[in-house]
């Protein structure tokens, strides 16, 4: 009997923003094959016998995608519930659909279990509506992180920015003086609020704000380090308005 | 003392798609603020003695968002423990920011609980990543249902089109062909795939797929109804690669 492989996100990385079920498979899976997105809370919660690292480390060692789909097919084969664990959701920048797409291709049978995405989880814990009335009826998802394999970026800034809404950019925080600078090229005011809210819902979460203009110097300043998540937008600004009411600001 | 209001996402419906922390406040709450997004499942979970319906019915009764936002303070005012539920996620078209910038106008203390949105795990569920190498390295979420009482769209197909992305509409079903023949104006080719997933992880899941041409035609023939989240790109199509195996289709 081939076991079952679940495609769970983990949420931004508070334990208490698992889904029940994420909890739950948790609890009954033979094998949870992770990376460090989860954050390290979430994963102590996991025991160790059942932990597989898979994790891409940047500058450093990483386990290829081929080998992370080959060894889900190998342990469903061997009759056991598999559990791949993803930072956030896995159908958002988790490569999600590629392991679907070959577990499908290896007869294997597999569920997704959506999680809480980052890119509105992260803003909102910070005070920020990715959408709010009169101010954007649209947001956008894209990555800063760039896949190491291609040569040059494939996001469309203009396009993005020609949209008029909410602009959050997953990742790539080391590359946020890059893509700031593309979206004033691309026509938004160096006025633009921006939030950089890193490791949201961790212990360790802390928020970077400016504007397009102003925000790289101040992620700097601030010491803003992966993971992150940026937001772009008049939204950004509605974090000044709630802070002084906003709980359970680390 | 004036208590705390939590503006949580009950996720896409399925009562095990709830974040351990949702649940927990659910628990805790001397009161729950609600509409019919969250669906009939989870609702029936909560007791009675605690629920408020605050639901806004297409072409009945609404509760004004202003009757909503002082019901929020009043009760907070009384010492209880607020919670405000939202489908999905209180910051993707949930109107959390509206209400979290009235409570802190109101000097109410305030915390906002992310959900699993619509608009990741509505496609998710249905074997469709929003994000995909190589296919589509961006996603944008608009609204289909339009504020009643604005008297156009404000949404930029056109852009939308430009980004290259996949395109996820949540709500508006019924305004399906308006916009699948606003993204072909806006230059997208009629063979774009197109799937609709009405009631997402709800026991009555449904799905329509086709193509920007077709979709429309499919959803009324299929009898799609609301609540549904339409997924606007070549992601769509990957869920007829994966179906065979697919678990957890209803």
């Amino acid at each position: 009997m081939t076991g079952t492989v679940y495609l769970v996100g983990s949420g931004p990385g508070d334990p208490e923003l698992l889904t029940v079920k994420a909890r739950r498979l948790l609890e009954a899976a033979d094998v949870v094959l992770h990376d460090r997105l989860p954050g390290p809370e979430l994963l102590a919660e996991i025991p160790e016998r059942k932990r597989v690292d898979v994790g891409k480390r940047v500058g450093g060692e990483r386990t290829p995608q081929a080998a992370i789909n080959g060894a889900l097919v190998a342990h469903a084969r061997e009759g056991k519930t598999v559990v791949r664990l993803k930072g956030g959701d896995p159908m958002v920048f988790g490569r999600g659909g590629e392991e679907a797409a070959h577990l499908a291709e290896h007869g294997v049978p597999f569920e997704v279990v959506p999680g809480v995405t980052s890119a509105v989880a992260a803003p909102g814990v910070a005070g920020i509506p990715v959408t709010h009335r009169g101010t954007a009826s649209c947001v956008s998802v894209v990555t800063g992180h760039e896949d190491p394999e291609k040569p040059e970026s494939d996001v469309d800034w203009a396009a993005l920015a020609e949209t008029g809404g909410t602009i959050v950019v997953l990742m790539g925080v080391r590359r946020l003086p890059e893509y700031t600078a593309a979206l004033c090229e691309a026509g938004l005011d160096g006025d633009t609020p921006v939030a950089v809210v890193e490791r949201a819902t961790w212990p360790a979460q802390q928020v970077a704000t400016g504007t397009l203009a102003t925000v790289a110097d101040e992620a700097e300043r601030v010491g803003v380090s992966p993971p992150a998540v940026t937001v772009v937008g008049d939204v950004a600004a509605q974090r000044e308005q709630v802070l002084a009411f906003l709980e359970g600001e680390p």
